[in-house]
């Protein structure tokens, strides 16, 4: 018996993703999805792409019997979520919830006004919400019900590093990532119109993106980042480096094992001894990529990822799976991986 | 003794692109350049890449001495072209005015409310002003001080086809042409959103664009065509096929020779016979490129232009030129070619 | 029990939209993939996007036990396909076999010498191969197994107007379709070169393209082509319009019933009535997307496609699909369609 | 009476820019461009836009009379530079000598093994040549006719970090780095075959790329790089970071300060405090742009060129303007600017 999804807000780049995962997903049915622009027309007016793959419409958020559901998915912007959320479990909702903003992702309230700029509109919610780093965080706790998916930049960042906080107490990282336009949203924006954005790089937020707390949450305190995220002229994938130096030398198979170690169960982390991945390796697949090249006493971590699959949706569809005692890659590979089978 | 040149509505890409000839103009002096939005502020601030190669400010277009210039272009958006080309005149100017928007380009009012859905708000001024396709209708009439620059797809179609419409009184022509983004201005808008356009093709007013009627005013009545403007995922350029069969077939050198007779007097126009030109080719360079194959009956003409320069900003500096009895590729090209000596 | 899949000549870019597609087919197995520059590497060591997802190696195409399978896929260049599919031949092979060059998708082997440059290597077998545009030719006789898979080109083009052609008697086509990089394959090339096919156009054997032949083979006599194939500065998918002038005004209706009841059995066609549909639709979907406009006696047909999926792999999968007696769609979307459903 | 000026290789990216600015140069006249593979034809047969702005064509090296020339500039690939610069002197030239290839950067031979794979062919020229960064190393000693003019990263990494060793002794750097296609020459190549290229990012020579020396030999000992080079998914500019941990906390202005000062002589250097420079404000002018952010010891400090331009041809421009004694931006910019006005 499929279990029923619904997606909140689904009109976005991140609802695309997540209708056309569901739709293929071999023990899911999408159920419904909302939008309030779009509320009685087709899924294609929002995603043509999608035309002669379904016969859904959106329906207005609204009107949604919730709990005909086993699980729904949130994919609205930084603030909505937290309201959509409140909004479900007051009216009885039960089932699995899964926002992808950033509402979730903190325990501290006092996180939002300082890097969101807005006030928690659910601040006792907070701390029912588990943060779905699942490469990091899985098994969730007995009963996790409620998952605050992370963002993309961190997701890519925080994977790149966590094997190496473990290992070392203390070090500088300087970060440089660059993320595609769809990173952005569906809005048309000054800095994603086609003729400023071509062929260009530029930075934003230069050392107070609000992903660092974020990461800085996964990693603790240890390691020190320099963070500067920027946009590059391409659609979808996040590439980033992060450079530290090593107290001291530390040689590749040590390294080779540190990575191996901590992904040992993750299959959806790709690792890339020696190398840095290219972004085109990971864009329109689940994987987070990570390589990396040791010289002497210094490190590149390089990592890669597609900023709407595993930084967003896909993620999102693990958490799901895992949730619902599924392999974890259910409907994002054809068929299970070696590390998802009993051993 | 340097002309003094000023430009009305100049934030725009067509606006960088004329103060960027104008700047290196032998002789010419950008005096001023004009925006609401950036009054007070140096032009950089609308042009980045401007930064270093001038000390001007933006000034806001009721403080300027009209008076005081040679020549003026106003470089707005169709409908404000005229209504500034009015108060101009009103202030008394009696210089040369180079309109760059469509509200010069037709005899007939009547054409603006069904091609451009407005009212034309000086049509007493129609018929004063000469319309500047310079490889056409060069030598211009004594006198001439006021132009309307013409469009960018229409100066590529005309050119392509002028030549042909002199000597075929009757063929059906089906064109295709695309053009980049920044053909659609400054503002964000959905069909220049980063994510939409990489990567894709769109037709626009298929059939039914609004330089249509001003191709037909050169071409005359004989050639009917059939014109899909498409936008291209690219930000200059324009590149378009115009197709049709020839009602007898017409010889590969009795073509060449209708296209250079047609241009023997233009520098600024480059014949590729026996293939088509890449839009590479033209692309920040002031020429339009024209080339054609013919095989049996079927002929190709094929055109590039960049849209900012032949098809704007450097036809109009063309046009200053030639009103100003300078050679007509002053500040377009090194030197004065060939075409331009006395013969 | 599943069929067995093999792919010869799997390197290239269609061989990894097949390795794609079969892997997360529903009732297929990919049992081998052959590359002479691979073999015994990982399949991922071409396809860097595959890793994690096989466990695959290439092998040689000469150490195939042939008869181990259902189908063979032939993803080779044109004139390896005709050598390879001799050879299987030879071996005993008696599965389903689809060749994706344009070896055998012509019955006279006169033309391989004048669109192709060589003379055709095996010519007695033109005669046994079906030609595979599924949505004119299907149902394909009773026992064939052996499929000349359609071009990309002419995929597009032969859909676009295969519905005018049956009711025109006569008229002349003026086509322009452009392609992006993936259609010249994994070799780089000077008009692959990045700094010489970014923001470019390029037009390439006007009026003399080798799917020219090949459309007119499925259109008959009666619409005579003038086809501009031109490369665009993206990745995946073509995207053209077919302009005509119809000998009589033809009403809207009777337009959208042309196409409508030509495609009322094919899935993975989608219509556009009154508009010209985007390349970005189809791209990295198994559809072709027509649309139309018309305007008194003038008629666009607009086609967009995924050069690599229904212009190839794709389409293989459909005639894989019904050469098996499975629904056509399987293993391309998430359910069968309502055209596959009985009536 | 101009300059008669020769560039020789003048058929790849580098030399087509240094014909396009030697063309407008207003005290320079170009007077022979050298390529093998054109010899006797056309400029514009290696570089299309070119056409119809001169009448000269690419003339074979062995042919040319050097002594008819007051500069020689050689835009050959690495190897290749110092072999045609011995052919020059051993011919008796006596004038300006300009290499673009990275042969004579270095004062050690042993550099080239190890950094570049060859052994030099003349290293007793290495010493006669000054090293052409121009904003750190003009004035020149007087006498200087040889100059090897500095790679396109190290032009870049080198300017952003001279401020800043100046008044740190000791320091860890990360610096992330992205160039264009342009960068890899006009032969195509695996990483710069569109479909592979187009929105990937790829990393190379990470911790061991030949730029670094060369930056290294600019800044001393105290500042240790890190240098990961990479190549983004556009045809010109270089966009890069370089992250470091002050030893003690700076504030803005002393950082200002050390900017501004080390830059006040330099016309083509552009600062801006508190942001990171945008790619696009430098792509095709002669500018480097240098940005920078503080925030308590994390400084990053961002830098952006043209790598045809300021990463090699205009930089040879302003190296060819002040050793004829003209103002050091005749030629690339429309008037000269206040740094180069007497004081």
């Amino acid at each position: 018996m499929p279990k029923r999804i619904a997606i909140l807000h689904g009109a976005g780049y991140v609802g695309g993703e997540l209708i056309r995962l569901l739709q293929a997903h071999p023990f899911c049915t999408l159920a419904a999805v909302t939008s309030r622009t779009f509320a009685g027309k087709p899924l294609w007016h929002a995603h043509p792409a999608l035309r002669g793959q379904t016969e859904l419409c959106f329906v207005d958020e609204t009107r949604l019997d919730v709990l005909d559901f086993d699980a729904i998915f949130i994919a609205a912007e930084h603030g909505q979520g937290a309201r959509a959320a409140r909004q479900l479990l007051e009216r009885g909702y039960e089932g699995i919830l899964i926002d992808l903003s950033a509402d979730f992702r903190f325990r501290q309230a006092a996180i939002y006004p300082t890097w969101f700029g807005f006030e928690h509109p659910a601040p006792d919610l907070l701390s029912q919400f588990v943060y779905g780093l699942i490469d990091v965080y899985a098994p969730y706790p007995e009963g996790t019900r409620l998952i605050a998916n992370p963002g993309c930049f961190a997701t890519g960042l925080a994977l790149a590093l966590w094997p190496i906080s473990r290992h070392l107490s203390q070090a500088q990282v300087a970060v440089t990532a660059l993320t595609g336009a769809s990173g952005s949203g569906t809005q048309p924006k000054a800095t994603t119109h086609f003729p400023e954005r071509e062929g260009n790089v530029r930075a934003y937020k230069v050392l107070a993106h609000q992903h660092l707390p974020e990461v800085q949450q996964v990693l603790g305190n240890g390691l020190h980042l320099a963070f500067v995220p920027a946009s590059g002229p391409w659609t979808r994938g996040i590439w980033g480096t992060a450079i530290l130096t090593l107290p001291k030398a530390v040689d590749a198979e040590t390294l080779n094992f540190w990575f191996t170690e901590s992904y040992k169960q993750s299959p959806l982390v790709r690792l890339w001894p020696g190398q840095l991945p290219e972004l085109r390796y990971s864009v329109y697949t689940p994987f987070c990529d990570i390589g990396w090249v040791v010289r002497d006493r210094q490190l590149v971590v390089g990592f890669a990822l597609d900023n709407l699959l595993k930084g967003a949706a896909s993620q999102a569809i693990e958490n799901l799976n895992v949730l619902l005692g599924l392999p974890q890659t259910a409907g994002l590979l054809p068929t299970p991986t070696p590390a998802e089978l009993p051993t």
